[in-house]
């Protein structure tokens, strides 16, 4: 078979493959994730790089993604061109996966920080107790003698018994196996690992003398969209590094439903498991690198997701998750060795995934409803999560109910031509003032796109200085230079060639205005619809918390003014980030917070909108800026 | 590297080997174990071969091994012996281990049947609840709907509820990846089967239909000479094989002592640990092919043995038990997933290890305690296991002693140069009467040595015919034709060459006499010493258990009349056979049997008898026959 060489620009990765190959997996060998959120199928057009040297054999039906321009400058899908020439091919900015970039420059831009969760609980409100899921304890014990000789691992729960919480411990066989040389080896001077596993102690570790200073664990945030995590020292609770990327599985499709279909239908469980495994060693081993912690001072890992996610994560099959009746394999998941699915912290390291309620209400929520506190007070809160779900959660103390609405990547910055997910260049904040657009992008870089807070901003900017009417469309009775047509379509522009770091403009189109509108009106005709189902109005809602991943902050009024969150006081509406990630991490640092979980998702019940009718007609109502029902948003006035 | 074929005969394997391995390699590579009691050294000259073809490279040293009749007929030393032609090699009866064949011809002549046990417990005992450690049950389930959407596990757990006696079920991850296909696949028809783990159950496998019929366990006695197992359906509790062979560990040295050495000082603790595995995947698989069974039917394991076999089981270390103060790594050890140490049943299958007590007093003794139920009523009684090491018990339901003294191989047929194992062709049975030998062997066939019994017979009916003394020398005034002088050593012919298997005659030395006197001697001493610590007399022993693999039955009066067992009316004597395989059974079959082990190991105090001053005089005072104090011994009259 013929072997060429192709050199990936701007970077100038040179790479040699068999002539078989496609362009796109040629990249993935590369070590370079190019944008494919069909799978390699042909049908995204994401994937669009640019041959600069050689001959490519690009299939025929891809030209339907390119303008005649675009296909005299060499432009083809990776996934649909094999190699069959030495190239030298230039990914453009928009197909490159900007892996392990989101967060590099500010975990504090894209994600709450711990602190911002304690202020939540306005200082007064009681906090978990510190015991982590996983922990150290150094032992000096007593050196044996013919009148005491009980076995070793007599000798260490003796002494275990004196300062750990456990009547009874397990031990894992491997660490039995190594117990008698490392008590011998280190002078009978150990630390011991240990975890809670079904009430009983877990000992899982034995090292030589005091290792009781290394000992840190992993928050996961396993997103759809994005893998978040953070590194935490388990012997302070302190948060010392935060990290994230693209979720991999991005290759196997975007949403959950394309990515189970790839999993059930073609059968090919195995790589979107991989996939996110891959994202957590690579992201764990960075963490780790950079803050100077070995990976076998990794002891624990408690991980939220989403159900799939979370069957994803371990291997499970979500294919009955996808088909009515919707059941996953299970909502409570086992207490396994991270090394069981292929995670690399410490061989005896501990995987917890947090518990799910149902097959479309995760783990990620019941994690947000943890991080809140909404479970533990008598004042009735709701929690509003925007992902590529909306999930919305509404309760106290003594009763939760949950629902989840399909709401399409839209506020994640899928969809939309120039839409992006809240990375560097990101547009995150717009003011339009007297036809004058302004903007502030992530990292103060040229814009790239335009992230969901941005988007948010850019839809109420808009229809406040009616350049689109409450409707969605566009006023075309108002003129500007901004609003142009292309390709028989009404686009506006936020800003132009010259600023960008593209050289090609930023726009919303209008079709992509009834996307994020369709969006915005499924999560909150979802509120509405659970608060209905309750018999509650808006105003009963003590406090309303919003999560999700729109950009480093939301600007609530303007979420209200679009209808996107229900219109009260804005004092008692807080943006909390990533709760899920929040979540994680209080379990990480808390045996009583995660099991606290398990209660919050045994407490939560579920409602299918699909079951529920009122779902629909509230979804058609919310179709309208703010809302066709007025009454529901008293306080929003556009200006006239 | 030259290539030479090495012929075995009398079958006639025929094996291609390099010129540099060893014919004890090439045997074993073969196929053909060859005894090695050294782990070949050179050391025990065990491993005799007659080249009868070709030209072969043996180590001059070991020439001290052979007569020069031997050596001109072309005897040699397997492990010091190189191939160094193609050669044809005869291996003599007596360095073979005749692997597979110890209970083939029938597992009642050498160990007790299970029914055995319930005529020990005089039928009105309490027997333990058949409740096996992993069982299986058959479930239909609803099928889901938009209305009972439960979560699959949640869907099983909640009809196992119904039947089964746990609140709470964790399930393994494996088995978790697997149920969401497995149910659907199967109609929602599906057996569950489950252990119980720290108090809950624990789901291991869940399977299509009603396989409920098909579940077995194996109850394995792990001993230093020989692993014998039964295969038990866990429907039922039959027994429906058995099968043993000797230990495969015996090529790293006969006794506990010289493996330890092997595994610790030569750090080879994995060859050890491998061998015994070998053991029960040979046997298992054997047993299930004979029967019927499929292995991944085989569901459950519980293994008794010393506390060296259960370490070298579990591949753990037992180096810290070999040297002062003699401490194990552990005496209760973990449920594990058979797998995880390489045992070849059902993916899922659980292995249980029997409880030891201290380095020296193992889980076969707890096994046997529990067996013949000396734990469970207030009535006195003691057990006696003679093996390798005798170990005693006595004790009722609330207090229980133990101690251990190393009695030596001479009971299990090592040490003696006509000495066997209680195999086919064993002598078992010895009468002499007026100078004529009868005699009886195992199946009936031509003899080939002596076993533990015959052993005994052998030393009764010489002092009881005046052919030795009580002091074991041989009384030279008494004129027989079958007291011969041999490289200067006395010795009695029990068989005639012309009768024997092997052409050679079947005798026992003067030497060999002293040697069983020590090993009678060390056992008596260790009850001895064990019914003065607690200050008793004999007379208060209720019931005596004698358990051990002296062969197919032992006659307990000329066991008393050697000063072997303590002098009580027999009828309170019992010989139980291999008590340890019956505990094994009873733990496999019975979880409140197996907790009953663990309690019977908490319970019992071991007295270390090196720290035991008084041990010592006893064992000297017991080097005559029967004993140097007549009064212990009232009944035994020898013949005047």
């Amino acid at each position: 078979m013929a072997k060429y060489t192709v050199t990936f620009s701007p970077e100038n990765k040179i790479i040699e493959v068999d002539s078989d190959i496609t362009l796109l997996q040629a990249a993935e060998k590369a070590g370079i994730i190019i944008n494919s959120l069909c799978g390699g199928d042909g049908l995204c057009g994401e994937c669009r790089l640019q041959v600069i040297q050689g001959k490519a054999m690009a299939d025929k039906n891809a030209i339907s993604f390119f303008s005649k321009d675009e296909i005299e400058h060499g432009y083809v899908l990776a996934c649909r061109t094999k190699v069959a020439d030495n190239l030298v091919v230039l990914i453009p900015p928009k197909s490159r996966v900007e892996q392990e970039k989101i967060l590099l420059e500010g975990a504090a831009i894209s994600y709450g920080e711990p602190e911002k969760l304690v202020l939540h609980r306005n200082g007064h409100e009681p906090v978990f107790p510190f015991d982590p899921v996983v922990k150290k304890i150094y032992l000096e014990l007593p050196v044996p003698n013919l009148e005491d000789n009980a076995s070793d691992i007599d000798r260490i729960t003796r002494e275990m018994h004196k300062v750990a919480p456990y009547d009874h411990y397990e031990i894992s066989l491997l660490c039995l196996q190594n117990l008698t040389e490392q008590l011998r080896a280190h002078h009978w001077k150990v630390t011991v690992t240990y975890a809670r596993h079904n009430g009983i102690g877990r000992i899982l570790q034995i090292e030589a003398g005091d290792t009781s200073d290394q000992q840190y664990g992993l928050a996961v945030d396993v997103g759809t969209t994005t893998v978040v995590i953070q590194l935490v020292n388990l012997k302070t609770g302190k948060v010392i590094g935060v990290k994230g990327s693209h979720n991999l599985q991005a290759r196997y499709g975007e949403d959950v439903i394309s990515r189970m279909i790839f999993a059930c239908v073609r059968g090919s469980l195995a790589p979107v498991h991989q996939a996110v495994i891959i994202n957590i060693n690579n992201l764990a081993h960075a963490l780790a690198a950079e803050n100077h912690v070995s990976i076998q001072d990794i002891i624990a890992i408690v991980a939220a997701g989403n159900t799939i996610m979370s069957h994803f994560l371990l291997n499970m099959t979500p294919c009955s998750i996808r088909l009515e009746p919707y059941v996953p394999t299970t909502t409570v998941y086992p207490q396994i060795f991270a090394r069981e699915v292929g995670i690399k912290i410490n061989t005896e390291g501990i995987l917890e995934v947090a518990p799910s309620i149902a097959s479309y209400v995760g783990g990620d929520i019941v994690a947000g409803v943890l991080a809140c506190g909404m479970a533990d007070k008598p004042e009735i809160r709701c929690l509003i999560d925007v992902g590529t779900n909306g999930e919305i959660v509404i309760g106290n103390n003594e009763w939760l109910v949950c629902c989840s609405a399909s709401a399409g990547p839209a506020f994640e910055g899928g969809g939309a031509h120039s839409g992006m997910r809240a990375t560097k260049g990101a547009i995150e904040k717009i003011e339009i003032r007297d036809g004058v657009v302004s903007y502030e992008t992530i990292g103060k870089a040229k814009p790239r796109g335009i992230c969901g807070s941005g988007l948010i901003d850019a839809i109420y900017e808009m229809v406040n200085n009616r350049i689109i009417e409450q409707d969605g469309k566009f006023n075309e009775s108002e003129k500007s230079d901004r609003l142009v047509r292309e390709a028989g379509e009404l686009r506006y522009i936020l800003a132009w060639p010259d600023e960008t770091e593209t050289g090609q403009a930023i726009s919303i189109s209008e079709s992509e205005i009834a996307n994020l509108i369709k969006s915005k009106g499924a999560v909150f005709a979802a509120i509405k619809s659970l608060v209905d189902y309750v018999g509650f109005s808006f105003d009963r809602l003590d406090t309303i918390y919003v999560a999700g991943g729109f950009g480093s902050s939301l600007n609530i009024p303007k979420a209200i003014a679009i209808g996107l969150i229900p219109d009260i006081d804005v004092k008692r509406i807080q943006f909390i980030g990533n709760s899920s990630l929040t979540g994680a991490r209080l379990s990480l640092t808390s045996i009583p917070a995660f099991e606290n979980s398990l209660k919050i998702a045994r407490r939560m019940t579920n409602v299918e909108l699909s079951n529920y009718a009122p779902f629909m007609n509230e979804f058609i109502a919310a179709l309208f800026l703010p809302h066709t029902d007025a009454k529901l948003f008293p306080s929003v006035k556009y200006s006239p």
